[in-house]
Order: structure tokens, then C-alpha cells, then sequence
């Protein structure tokens, strides 16, 4: 049995589509952000930290992306998704890998911002500018990047991919897709495939976005 | 040459810290927050996110702390201080390594509130009292984890450690080290360490925290 403990359109589908590129299909519990469903007892059970994606396998229990992902491609390291400690790609895997977070971390603080906080006077332009800038560059180098090669990593697609694409159609919300025209295309590359489709389709509608883009307000 | 890119204060001391348990000794390149050090031109080649840390070595340049730690547990394992794939306590490593950049988080969003946002006015007290709950709320596991052991991983003393005894320090700025005693006995057992002494004393002062505690203002 193999559980995802979910927030649809949240980092947990960034599990749910590497379990899809291995040909594993979790049940999925969903939750969502703000109705209290992650800070029930029975959550805290799963997590006692309270975030998602939570993963029941091979009789434990898993929290943090980016560590359920490492650990999947290392046991299950016949899908040849990840670049494994002695790999000429090694310390680039690790990179992009972390580097994915620092990403992600500006879309959290922006969701927070820009979605979740319930009243606009709560908001602060200042912030939402910053860390609007701040997205934009942490997202220059992952455009570069697949300028030159089609997935982060010359090898091909790993796991690394499955980390950004995931980041980068939440950070269209919030910086404009025209503006990172190699971007754009990287993650349509990522959305046709197959494994994506099926992830994206069992995971259930997403949540968390209201708009199709948020703008930064006047400060 | 090993030359380490850092913010004294900042995570980058995580890898200072982690090079002196190997005993090895970095040139250190200083760098400012706010000051536009880490905007130059020079510091773009190097990282072009223009974050700290980097890390020159083996001929590459490394950016993440995470992604760095991992990388040098992997290739200096005679160390001990990772554990390696394979490893009965791989899957927990993993995991703390990544939650100690959940933790890590609620500092930087508390920094850019409490410390760097130049006007009060730009604050959000409404964000500050909740990373400061959350931040409290992400602590709560790991203060439960040092309490039935010295370490994080049952079998002793590793870079998880080093990852996460840092962020403890920082925490302490925005939450009571009196209402976490085994975080706080926690943090100085690590603090007595010979090479944590040696990078802290190596790393110059800390560049970040003008006040020993922040507290949530009145919103």
C-alpha cells in the first residue's frame, strides 16, 4: 500500500507524478489549506509537523518532498530517474534538486500573500513585490538552462524536472509566462508527458488558485 | 582550493561548520545582505541567483546548502557524517535534511520582517505572528526528537545535525529558548563542538541580528 497525504496543486504533486513515471498509483487523501483538515489529530498522527505531501511506503512514513523524491529514485533506482551518489551528474542533481525549493519557496510566501491571507490590508505590497522579484530571478537560471537542452540535467529527464515543472506552472501565477518564453516551453514539454497527465488528473482539482495570475498591488 | 561563499549568520555557516568536521578550512569570501555585495557582476559568475552559500570545490562551483552538504558526506564518507544510501537510516536522514529548510524558512521570512524590511511600515504583523507560530509549531518535532536522544539519528552525531543545529540558533530570536529546554540543551551540546567553535570563530561576526530577540509586534 502506498498512501499520498495531499493538497491538490500544492508540492505534493511533484510525488504524485514521480510515483506516476515508476508506474505506482497512491491512494491519495486529500486536504486543504485553511479548513483545518491538516490540523486535525489524526493528521498530526501522520505528521506531527502538520504540511504535506505526507507518504505512507514501505512501512513508514516519509514527509518533505524533495527527501520522498531522493529516496524513491534510490530505492527504486531501475526507472533511472535519478543521478545517484558516483554519477558524473551527481552534484548538479543535488543542486537543481535544492535549487527547486528556493523556487518553491518564493511561490509559498507569494500563496501566502497574494491567496490565503483573508483580508488585502494584512498583505504587504513591499513583500509581494519583493519576493515577485525574486522569483523572477531565481527563475533566470532554470530558463538558461533549458534553452541549451531540453530537461535540466544533458543526460535527459530525471527527477530534477519533476521537482521545477511542478514550481514553474505555480510560478506562472504570479510572473508573466511571456516573459520566460523557454520556460513556457519546458513546461509544456513536462505537461505531455504521459506520467504528468495521469498525476495531474488523479490528484483532483487544484485549490489553491482562484486567478489565473495575480498582480502585485499598488504600495 | 575550497572557497566558501558566505552571509556570517546565514546558512552558508552550516557548510563552514560541516568542512571543519571533516577538517578542512575554506578561504572565506564575505559577503553583506543589503549592502549589494551579493548583486555585483563578480558574485553573478559565481551564482547567478546571487545567493550564498557557493562553494568552490573540486573544480565546480556549488550553490545550496543542502545540496552541498549531501554532496560532501557522499564524497568524503570516510567522514561518517552522512548517511549514505543503503543506509538503515537513510530515509530519516533525508527527511531531516530537507525539514531543516522548513525550518529554515520560517527564519528567512522572519529576517525580511524583523530584520531587513527598512520601515516598520512595510512589516506585516499579521505574517510575522504567524511564521512565528509556525516556526514555533516546526520546532516542536524536533525538540520532541532530542529529548530521548543527544542527536537526531539514533546512531550519533551526523550532518543533519549540522544542518538543523544552526537554524536552532537563529530560531532563538523569535521564540523563547526557555519554552523549548531540550532545543536549547540541545543547541549548546552542538555548540561545544571543537569544529563548530572553529568555523564559528572563522566565520566573522554575524552580520544579521542586531537584537538578541524579535518580538511579534502588536498588528
Amino acid at each position: 500500500m502506498i498512501r499520498l497525504h495531499a493538497v491538490p496543486g500544492s508540492r505534493s504533486f511533484r510525488v504524485h507524478w514521480l510515483l506516476a513515471e515508476m508506474g505506482l498509483e497512491p491512494e491519495v487523501e486529500n486536504y486543504r489549506i485553511g479548513d483545518g483538515s491538516l490540523g486535525t489529530d489524526d493528521f498530526h498522527l501522520v505528521n506531527p509537523a502538520g504540511r504535506v505531501p505526507a507518504l505512507e511506503i514501505d512501512g513508514m512514513t516519509l514527509i518533505e518532498s524533495g527527501a520522498i523524491v531522493e529516496y524513491l529514485c534510490e530505492t527504486r533506482s531501475e526507472h533511472g530517474l535519478g543521478r545517484l551518489p558516483g554519477d558524473a551528474e551527481r552534484a548538479e542533481f543535488l543542486v537543481w534538486l535544492h535549487y527547486a525549493e528556493t523556487v518553491a519557496t518564493c511561490i509559498q510566501n507569494l500563496n501566502l500573500q497574494q491567496v490565503f491571507l483573508p483580508d488585502p490590508a494584512m498583505r504587504s505590497p513591499t513583500v509581494i513585490g519583493l519576493e515577485t522579484r525574486r522569483l523572477a530571478k531565481a527563475l533566470k537560471p532554470v530558463a538558461k538552462r533549458v534553452e541549451a537542452q531540453d530537461y535540466l540535467l544533458a543526460s535527459g529527464f530525471s527527477a530534477v524536472d519533476v521537482m521545477f515543472g511542478f514550481g514553474i506552472e505555480a510560478a506562472f501565477h504570479y510572473v508573466h509566462a511571456e516573459k520566460f518564453p523557454t520556460l513556457a516551453a519546458y513546461q509544456k514539454r513536462l505537461a505531455a508527458r504521459p506520467a504528468y497527465q495521469t498525476a495531474f488528473a488523479a490528484q483532483g482539482p487544484d485549490t489553491i488558485y482562484k486567478q489565473d495570475f495575480y498582480e502585485v498591488p499598488v504600495g
